[in-house]
């Protein structure tokens, strides 16, 4: 077996990008968000927090794209019946809201983008809007 | 567009006064309250924990003049089935509790008042002699 | 004595801005950083970090940005023979490390920038490319 | 032996009477300041950030008090050659640094007050403001 495997990373260029198309739909839909961009790791590689976004939601955003980036998969995939004892397992930052999306290009998972001070669906909205700026899948697994 | 906004910040006279109304009315109600100040940031600016408060209570007081801050609105308006999910996610100052207000001046938020140690509907009006000692706005939003 | 205060608050525009302005300069010099822009409460504005940049400078920047912020001076102004002291009673975050420095404008301290995985005087030298792309004051203090 | 020890325990109005005394102190010096009142437990009792102080000297006026309430004596006494070893073994509250000092009173230590933005000379001068406005000991041991 191999010792290595081909692998794809998610740029600062990249990061910026879709931090921009999110950035440009919140402000067409008039909402303040705090944006995030993590890598495949759970890394910040990017974050805007807007005029009049909520200061808490800064963390939010945080852990819906760590949480996006580890599951690759959406951040609201939990069993709600579960969401709390994972959470508390994962170390607080495994979470159930809606916002946080993988960004997956050519297959592969290259990290997250989350985002908080809306409500779920413009937050969902905005982080969809990043992933169309670097042609990232927008097809919600 | 522009690299400033213009804005307002609460002076540490004003935070001292905000403190002292709600210190007299807390102990004409008889009941001892930890009372905290914060920023537009969510940095504290002035604390008192009175004779015979509860001593965890001074951090459920900071948690909600935080949210309070953060959200600019009361801190118990979040959706009762998503207050866990929501302050673990935001690393635990979330909070539902009552007794977090925001403080608005001239239509700026510029900080926020959080008690804690009575009853809320008791941290709730001791919250709301502080805004009235500044001339804040004691219409809950 | 008035309860409040006029000021000014950096906008996401102009954080934006000064992150782009640093990002140009690290490029140019061909040095991958982390740049942080926070605001006067040193709560996280903008962030990027760059391809190849290292991990743990992520914190460093942000400990620069927060002290510049918290001193309202260049992160690198402190006695060498109490740095350590004073960054344990100050719970970590501040730092003597050159490549913080405060954002100054019309007087008012709205924020810093600081940057970290570069050398000392090249982690300063893309810091004041974000200053001035944003007409902050660049005179160091 | 007895099961009880008597005591005294510093009311609140006695940590804002001390408070007062740092403040007017401070204000005639014109030095911004952040000062910190706690009880002879360490916890924070009473506590004011004076528009521009340095933020993260809120900590170190915490570090400071809390250094005096628990040894019972002024927070820069330690010997210099064990200062870092002895605040990392403390959980990083302890200090050396100057500024904060014990609240004795007829013998007993009820709480510390701790300043934290100026020099060491003007922290101390304010903490010993405060010990005079609640008529406590300002013979520094």
């Amino acid at each position: 077996m191999p010792v290595t495997r081909p692998s794809l990373r998610l740029t600062h260029d990249g990061a910026l990008k879709a931090l921009g198309g999110a950035l440009d739909k919140a402000e067409e839909l008039g909402v303040p968000q705090n944006i995030t961009i993590v890598d495949e790791g759970g890394n910040l590689l990017a974050f805007v927090r807007m005029d009049g976004a909520k200061l808490l939601s800064r963390e939010t955003s945080l852990s819906k794209a760590v949480t996006a980036a580890s599951h690759r998969q959406p951040s609201s995939r939990l069993n709600p019946a579960d969401e709390v004892k994972l959470s508390l397992a994962a170390g607080q930052r495994l979470t159930n809201l809606e916002g946080g999306l993988p960004i997956v290009i050519d297959g592969h998972c290259i990290g997250a983008i989350g985002v908080g001070s809306g409500t779920g669906a413009q937050d969902v909205e905005v982080a969809r809007a990043g992933l169309r700026a670097i042609g990232a899948d927008d097809q919600i697994p």
